[in-house]
């Protein structure tokens, strides 16, 4: 019988490190060793996660309290910025899967000029790999170390990349106008996130500078014949988990959207977690709450020669914790689904 | 001083009938003489409208027992189709603000081509002027009957319009990602709009064929050099008041971003209800809720000539039951402020 | 190997018919054989359940179409009255657990004065064991037919029947003030479960009549020393999922609250899904949201000799298919717990 | 014609403070002169609040700033303990609304129990009058310093006091059981009341120990003959606005719902904010959302001599700005309701 697998997860009073710790409770191998938040540590779980009193979990200490040689896994559930200093002084041994920024962008001048200072742990970048498994799986299998990709930027990546790797879709013009629930923001206390700001509206923000635009374009660049760049617009809505991104696209010459249609189901017909709905069919966000699935549909466009491709998922799952959870499977030589089998909860 | 204007709702029974008695409670001219609903005639207010009891309205009734003579406003909430039976054989004379779709549609061809069947009131209709303000308001002025804009529609063509006449923008390109609240769907019992189906998420709808498209076409093309074609995509936000339109448009050659914010702003600035926001701020929808103002605010893409442009208004109030009196007020030669003073209901 | 339980459930259509699809999909055992839907036969399950699509499932047909002899569990999640026809015609053979209220009043009399018609099923309700399985266990065991608690009867049962056992409340004064999420109303069609109807706001509903009084009577009363009746108060709350109870007891004369938690406590210590948080924590209705827990929690009153007790439960859960399964478990003589080891989705 | 009342409002950049603002544009008469925000001194109020961004509103100063004897009313809606530090150095001359709860406990022993410190302003405190206009309008009338009510304590108050004034509830038994929106919580940033936190769910909190509570009892022993104690159990439900107070009594001997009833429609027939439905229907906040009315139902219990009555009012109106602005209107000899003609903004 397999080993179990030890795993730490570095700010776990977080949403994501909470959301691990909800999806490991399915994982027959995972056995939680360490839980760390620095300025909650020696608390019990109970005390920072109520609902997550039942399940008999450690204590939570600081980073410097871990024992990371008895780890086989750590997730790295940490800040911006912060990470990259915890990681560059970390032993190696364990497999990281990092759900933070820090390791996604690889060229360290666009890392600079994304987030105003110089990247800190060049080395550990070097070895890093995009976490997006169903473009990256062979170097996620060879890595140490994985960037997880953000919940934005999974949404947007996987209906673009098989279109732009067969060429279906021009280049120019992409325009991605996302939607998402509230946990994106954390669980830190901001005005902005209060139920009172948020609740009964909806407004964009961070349009033309969020952050997670050079991660879509470095990775859609990857998979094109020329650098990409998108128009993305990100828009908060009073629901506390999902991302919907409504993806403008203009076709290549010949191509209808039935095709692109066509070439998304092929791409994605043997994966686990993405699924190509029926030609015009859209995704909901509810569909898909609590589980690592993104659910894809294309949609004739009304002007000729464009396509209107929708995705969903579930912000803190497959754009987040499900999705890192999928990646130290891959790590580890697992099947890849172990533990992310959850069936969404609607309504 | 002025006299009192005597007005009848026919279909008092939903939204935005009961939007219109919301708002004329602070009309100081307004005297509500006749309120309709078929199905619930007979009723008193309290019992369809709880939260209007305290007010003093008269019974609800149907449409044959009301004293058309006696009105001089009759301001027309009824579904689409049963509203063009009805205006037909209305006695000449009371100004009318008819608030479904049904004489939006210039074009008879048009009309029928977008709900199936041919209109019914071609002589009516021919009188028929579409009710935006801003920008028919000398027609308004001059009509008995006003064909009231969709919620929608106010949203695309306020931000559109003032663009398209100066040649800011390219006719060709537009896309609409609009967001819609769930009191758009009515109060007729729909398993779509259960509290269950709408809360936490986020869907896409009547993606390339929701019926206000024409509409946003024919006031667009009113005001541009050549037709134009938008791509419309609608989605279903959990909230109950609300629309936001994120618009992406290619710049004419040499306009920047800034142009066509200071030509917005130009555009509205002696406007009541239309207000521009200094540039690269983008409104919110629950910055106006319960009031008659569109927002509108203009920011630069990241993609050199485009520019990204965000209305927000209330669809119950400047998307129906507000702009319905702002039109009566027209009509009747009032300031068009009048009863329409309301701050927003923020949080 | 434990053979594969071969499971037909009566009423897919609905919340709780969804939920026992989701849930069962975490039992290793379930074999999903038959799902019916009368209005909804010959539809596949992607079409009413979108989120179900990619798991595999059976369309849905007539109850008339199934092979009810092939079943090793009828799970009956059909409206009230046409349940007891059903079952009254159903072959034995099968184990029954009906999540209606048909089978859950013992006494005709009582039934019919709280439904308004003669139960049609008298001969199957002699059988029926009123499953809440931490006070009947043995019972639901041995029978083929166990009539599901209600979600707010279990919420109220919970906290309550051991206080009653060892006498540590007074049987009069007891107040269940009690909120619940708007999937307690079905997923009919109904104006009051709109969206617009619901958010922001709270409201109570059906005061001093509701339909669950009697059963929670019933079931305080098999476990006191006289009959109880009881005060019980419901809310809407704008919440998909979720019932929390508020209850005001009076104690035992010499009886602290501090003496109640304990006795709870004890009542609870080896229950899988009935939790005692420690003395003065009070449970969130958010905690088990998707689990098949109730939390209890124990607060003294300002008022001496008075206690506060709040439970709280997903409604659809342990209020209903998770219960309905917890019992399927016991009827088979499987571990209780198995496929109800979900953890609470939180945010 | 009468003169413009010169207003300045301390705490400016809270809810109460921006509710005043709201609420204030419809009042003919106010003159907003001063706006304080100490952290947010120097800005103009669009940045603090963009929905109030039309209306030509002063920027925010500090306190020390303001030209207090050019003032004719000071609505104080600072944070607790802060406030009465102001108001002891205030210059006299203006009237003072205080919306804190500084001042609203008459016995300071009282005060120094209920809030940890001695109270710092005991000559203010004096003079100072519980402002529930409906049973404290004389006193109110005739000073300067008017302490507004808290929301919940307005919800309790407004149907108890008539009936324990004329005898017609057992005073021992009284349970409160409140329901409240997130707005309460006020504008600061807590983890708390982050819309992820509290969306989706239900909790109770300050059971037994709430603050408010020795202010109910003050009030509703002012009008009863022996002091009261009562249960009073406050929840946070995921809505903005509104307060549901379910309240459980005990009718005296000889008394049935019906009088109680009675009794409560009697007393408010005059009552511009306060509207007793008619017998057994009972209200909702969203029905009072944006106004100043309070709305109370009474119902029969199930239990023989006991009684359900329900209030329901909008916490930041009636509850706060709204009551404020009815007090100020009473202490300057103004018809009461001036300002406060708002409707239900519903849905």
């Amino acid at each position: 019988m397999r080993e179990r697998v030890r795993i730490g997860i570095f700010g776990a009073s977080g949403y994501t490190g909470a959301e691990l710790l909800r999806l490991l409770g399915d994982h027959p191998l995972a056995e939680i060793r360490a839980l760390t938040a620095e300025r909650q540590a020696g608390k019990p779980v109970a005390e920072v996660w109520p609902q997550l009193a039942p399940y008999g979990l450690p204590d939570l200490v600081r980073i410097q309290d871990v024992d990371v040689g008895g780890l086989d896994v750590v997730f790295c559930a940490l800040p911006h910025a912060t990470t990259q200093a915890i990681i560059r002084e970390l032993p190696r041994g364990p497999k990281v899967v990092d759900l933070s920024a820090d390791f996604r962008l690889r060229d360290p001048a666009v890392y600079e000029a994304t987030y105003g200072h110089p990247h800190q742990a060049l080395e550990a970048q070097a070895d890093a790999v995009y976490g997006l498994p169903e473009h990256y799986r062979d170097a996620i299998a060879h890595t140490w170390l994985v960037a997880n990709p953000g919940c934005y930027t999974t949404a947007a990546e996987l209906p673009l990349v098989p279109l732009l790797k067969r060429g279906l879709v021009q280049p120019a013009g992409i325009i991605i106008d996302a939607k998402s629930g509230v946990s994106g923001a954390g669980r830190d206390a901001k005005q902005g996130s209060l139920f009172t700001e948020v609740a009964e509206g909806i407004h964009p923000y961070g349009v033309a500078t969020h952050r997670h635009t050079p991660e879509i374009e470095q990775c859609l660049s990857d998979f094109a014949d020329a650098p990409i760049r998108v128009t993305f617009t990100p828009h908060l809505v009073p629901m506390s988990r999902g991302i919907l991104a409504t993806i403008y696209v203009r076709l290549a010459a010949g191509t209808e959207s039935g095709d692109a249609h066509q070439a998304l189901a092929d791409a994605y017909a043997g994966e686990p977690f993405a699924h190509v709905l029926p030609f015009k069919t859209l995704p909901a966000t509810r569909h898909v709450r609590g589980t690592n699935l993104c659910l894809i549909g294309v949609h004739p466009s009304r002007i000729p020669g464009e396509a209107i491709i929708v995705s969903a998922l579930d912000n803190l799952v497959k754009g987040a914790s499900g999705q890192a959870i999928q990646n130290m499977n891959i790590q580890l030589g697992l099947d890849e689904r172990t533990g992310l089998g959850q069936r969404p909860l609607f309504p």
